[in-house]
């Protein structure tokens, strides 16, 4: 197999943007990619795209991907739509990249798009709500949260128990995030908060108050991978090291295993690192609590010590390990589809000294984790990436 | 890139199956591919699963693939939805393909289930005219036949005039199709028709006939791909010899240039043979029109001679070119998203001797043509493969 480039990035702005529809998210954040990789649109042999909720949101099923793409001019190249849930387009970037590694594509597109903001806001809490086994757990109606929020809160309640991590831990989670959010123009949010502030927000399921649960956002991000042959010589390149998968596991055969942690082991083999290699991270803070159990499964620290880590100030800007510089889910906001595409292209940033304020200084090895669905008390799919300057 | 060889291919009967649901349908084709195979599930590297309408139907979004495996213990590995509307198995199969020949994976695991009968039987029809521009064609409420219908009967008309191909010659379609289906066990329908009762069925929109229109049908499809070292060497071995999806063509462009054409070509190209040196092929006969459109686009006829391969009897079983031998979407069935899918079974099967009463003799090269959706007066996604034995 091939070593794959990173050629060029970009994204839209993370918002609320009830303005504008999915294809004029795609056309910013694929001209912008397309730009940035200088290449033309004819030259890209293959587009994998990535949504999850425009079936539910807009009745847009089966080809989103054509039918955003075309007005650009995209056509004939193979263009193939991609579900993973909130991983759908960190997924559709392994296979971008597997594409290319593969010898059969050169120049290929990938995109995460997503549409969200919607006059019913409990149709988009309904639409995430389907990310489960819907036979199993039935999509409610009319709600004021996403399901997954109760996935969450028991997770962290549970967590809680098992480790001594507090709501103080996951309100500290929130204050770097908005911190970070706060240094990023593309993001929704950014703030300087205190703990307090947090924990004062209007609860949504003990211990999640408002402020620890990710929003709902309308946004866009493109990726143009490609072979060695036309990765850029200047400003460094962007090579990927690893790109993994991995769905859940059956809890009644490790319990103690997840899929982050399967896909993490794999990645790191892939790359030829460790996590303490990783000089930033961008993980799925879907809610707060869940970035101090990815730290563990991660590897970034030991079972039950996550919240360690953000007491010391070690993942903010400025510590030894940066995590969701970007501002992660919390800040730069959740575009369920287009999130994991938008890890990478901070991740992309970063190592190429692009991330302006909230760059980390000397970053040259990256890591991106994005998890989407639940399916037996795990994530339903789990994308691991590393991403490594040169 | 190296070879990819199918070790296993099955399919459920195609029928309508109310009382079964995706999970069901999809362990029995799994589990038949699986045996066939001869792997353990355990050794599955990955799995690709294509569906098109189980989330307008069932609300069964993001995650299906994730949802009807894990009945069967599969877990851990990659999975990864994919849809391309009628061609999303046939897109899992091309993606399953791309990650043997990379190297990346040994043993994998393609799907495509689909469960369309409901209760509302216009709720089917209207999940599958999802497959367009919804924002341009916004899906209609109940209806009483497939959106598409209308679509194919447009094109029929065109084809018509220009070709002078006449109502008797799709009719001479389905009288064809429903005879091969008549020899497999696994159809939906297949009887012995006269031209006469297919143009006296009910006219769906002009010229259509009921009998011209593939039906609503549930089932389910799986094939084991795998590279040299795990490709069985008894009893002969199928080959990959090309896989190629593309997406249409803006007729502003090249008006008459098709998906299935650009499709057909790479692949001939691919695999190194022609039109000519094809056994047998599986088209997507979705209205028996498109068939003889198909014979020209995929170089078997000259442009608007499709009809005289039909009334020679050249693509009918004991002619020189059986086209769906196993009664093709007409008459073996068309659960839209296992489509694909299941002419990809077919064709191993023809061309390792397994297809019993409907056997093209000493076929050892077979083509499949799987379509999906619609955008601007093209297919959304068209899927060409090319199988050798040996």
């Amino acid at each position: 197999m091939r070593d794959v480039y990173v050629a060029g990035a970009a994204m839209t702005r993370f918002a609320k943007q009830p303005e504008r529809n999915l294809k004029s998210l795609v056309q910013e954040a694929v001209s912008d990619a397309v730009e940035e990789a200088g290449v033309e649109l004819r030259e890209l042999d293959a587009a994998y795209f990535g949504n999850a909720v425009a079936g539910s949101l807009t009745g847009q099923e089966m080809v989103a991907g054509q039918v955003c793409l075309r007005p650009l001019g995209i056509e004939r190249i193979p263009v193939i739509n991609v579900e993973n849930a909130c991983a759908s387009s960190s997924t559709a970037f392994h296979l971008g990249w597997q594409a290319v590694a593969s010898g059969l594509h050169e120049v290929v597109l990938v995109v995460g798009a997503e549409k969200m903001t919607h006059p019913d806001k409990s149709r988009a809490f309904e639409a995430i709500g389907r990310a489960v086994d819907v036979e199993r757990y039935p999509p409610k109606g009319a709600g004021d949260r996403s399901p997954l929020m109760d996935v969450y809160a028991e997770e962290a309640r549970t967590y809680m128990e098992a480790s001594g991590a507090s709501v103080h831990d996951f309100a500290a989670v929130v204050v770097k995030n908005q911190l970070h959010g706060s240094f990023n123009p593309k993001a929704q949010y950014g703030a300087r908060l205190t703990v307090e502030e947090v924990l004062q927000s209007r609860e949504i399921v003990w211990p999640l108050t408002l402020l620890m649960c990710s929003p709902i956002t309308d946004g866009a991000a493109a990726a143009v991978l490609v072979s060695e042959k036309h990765a850029p010589r200047v400003g460094g390149r962007v090579r990927v090291a690893a790109s993994v998968i991995r769905s859940g596991v059956d809890p009644a055969h490790d319990s103690w295993i997840k899929a982050p942690s399967l896909a993490a082991t794999a990645a790191y083999d892939a790359a030829g690192v460790g996590p303490e290699d990783i000089d930033c991270a961008e993980v799925h803070d879907a809610a707060a609590p869940a970035e101090l159990i990815l730290y563990e499964q991660l590897g970034f620290a030991s079972a039950f010590e996550g919240a360690a880590l953000i007491r010391a100030g070690h993942t903010q800007l400025g510590g030894r390990l940066p995590v969701n510089p970007s501002g992660g889910l919390l800040a730069r906001g959740h575009p369920v589809g287009a999130t994991g595409l938008g890890q990478l292209v901070e991740a992309v940033q970063q190592i190429s000294g692009q991330a302006g304020a909230r760059q980390v200084e000397g970053a040259s090895v990256a890591l991106t984790e994005n998890g989407g669905g639940w399916l037996d008390g795990d994530n339903a799919a789990v994308a691991v990436h590393i991403l490594i300057r040169g």
